[in-house]
């Protein structure tokens, strides 16, 4: 049985964990949808006694349907790209039904579900289940409303704390222009361009270090990281600025991660965490498409692995 | 506690259900996604003990989030329509986060929830899913191979039988652009074209009549059409073509409905299944989001009020 890994051209870390299926002996295919229809073929025949059979063939190989024992939701692209502008908009609409449905009726194991991740990319839920999972959540609003804003910033200002600015989406930094990078809300922020774009704005967690923890099915990997300099947003500094060290997490907060990702119906998520000065973990989000390679090379700790042998797992 | 029904301004199916909630004395407050930012405002705070609150200000007035009691999605636009083209797709992207977000993480029950939405939306998925629940569903094949095309007919034809093809995506006929009517393949297609996009080839049922069984929560709405002349595809008739007549089905077919929509967490669904002559049904497709107010009037079956009673229900 094959482990089907979706993913676009360039991406190392895909590479990485396709290695590890190879070494392992798991059939592995790596397919990019943006290369269907075109560069790629799917026959998926469903019999009325509800069996899902047929084939994606593709230019990295050939696989069955009820051959795949598991899907990996990388860095997909679109179907259609190769088709006429004109066009596209029907033939992406048609062939992404076709194939995602496809996928979904065979059966097999996903990391991460459709529905799972796209529920996930909500930070406002993200925040609600943590709660309810047991983390600790800052104190967080989201708003169009300037008087709202300057409200909560004074609540805070008076109680001689402050508030961090945050991207409500929480696109990753290597999509630039639809990125922001967590700042420092000054105590004298005009709020009035709140009114144009929803805006989140947080209860600042005065932090002594960061915490990624990335988690693999069942397998947790705590990662601290040391700034030589204290920083806001650990994403955007350069790379020699800082080190990730592999450290450890208590039970009670693997407890209420796992609660979380029951929740949450996630196989892989990359939660951060900021740790207060007492050591106490605040949640700051979990990214179920987040990256973890960068954190393997400084600490060691075998990500790489655990996913490869996650998706290597035979369906039932 | 208000129910918050999403829709665009034109929609003469959301005006009949906010007349009974009003009859009913339940708040209701209709809001169109598109005009926020802009004409709406939304507040929304999750404090670190899980709580979330807030409220959403639109022009048809004002509620609490906390007083949500239900969601209806009908035909919402999206957020940013009145922003500059230039904006839009952060503006957009981050509007549409922060209110979908802030919806999700109310505890609001929802007709239909975003995810069961998004899944029941693949054809392919809806057949297994079906054919699991004990539905009788046609053989179907989606492909864009010209050869596997033209084995799947042959197959038929040598049985004395015929295929349909329909769209995979199976948009509603009111956005004509994208729109396939479900029509008889001729016994000498060529499918050479198949290989440009996916496409769905379907056994033909030798039917009777059409079945439009519409589910509100756990009440059934079967219609029966009598066109007066036989139609694969009873959308695309003119209006006094058909005739719907109210009818029974019975316990078997109840049953096996319920566990489809069980499994795919829906509150509402149009099934449209064709009776063959023998008087079986064959589970054609599920619409999530399907029309119910044309088989309301013919039949004067109360679907309205059916939606109606379901959204006014208080939640937990």
């Amino acid at each position: 049985m094959t482990v089907l890994v979706l993913t676009c051209e360039e991406d190392v870390t895909a590479d990485a964990v396709v290695l590890q299926l190879r070494r392992r002996g798991v059939p592995v295919l790596r397919f990019d949808p943006a290369d269907f229809p075109g560069r790629a073929d799917l026959a998926v025949r469903v019999t009325p006694d509800g069996q899902v059979t047929g084939h994606l063939a593709t230019p990295g190989g050939r696989v069955a349907l009820e051959e795949i024992r598991s899907v990996w939701v990388r860095r997909p692209g679109t179907p259609g790209a190769h088709v006429s502008a004109e066009q596209r908009a029907w033939i992406t609409l048609e062939c992404e039904r076709a194939l995602w449905g496809a996928l979904r009726a065979t059966g097999a194991r996903w990391m991460n579900d459709p529905d799972a991740l796209e529920r996930s990319r909500h930070k406002l839920w993200q925040l609600a289940t943590a709660a309810r999972a047991g983390l600790r959540v800052p104190d967080t609003l989201v708003t169009t409303d300037p008087d709202e804003a300057a409200r909560f910033q004074k609540g805070y200002a008076d109680a001689g704390s402050g508030l961090v600015v945050k991207s409500v989406s929480g696109r990753h930094p290597q999509n630039p222009p639809l990125t922001l990078p967590t700042a420092a809300v000054p105590p004298d922020a005009d709020f009035t361009g709140v009114a144009a774009c929803a805006t989140c704005l947080q209860q600042r967690v005065p932090k002594r270090t960061d915490l990624r923890l990335t988690v693999v099915g069942d397998r947790y990997f705590p990662a601290y990281v040391t700034p030589r300099t204290p920083t806001l947003d650990w994403r955007f500094l350069p790379a020699d600025a800082s080190t990730w060290v592999a450290g450890e997490v208590d039970g009670a907060l693997r407890a209420a991660v796992r609660r979380y990702l029951q929740e949450a119906q996630l196989a892989y998520a990359a939660f951060d965490f900021a740790i207060d000065e007492r050591g106490d973990p605040w949640f700051l989000e979990a990214n179920a498409g987040g990256q973890f390679l960068f954190a393997e090379i400084e600490t060691g700790m075998p990500m790489t692995e655990a996913i490869a042998a996650w998706l290597a797992i035979r369906r039932e």
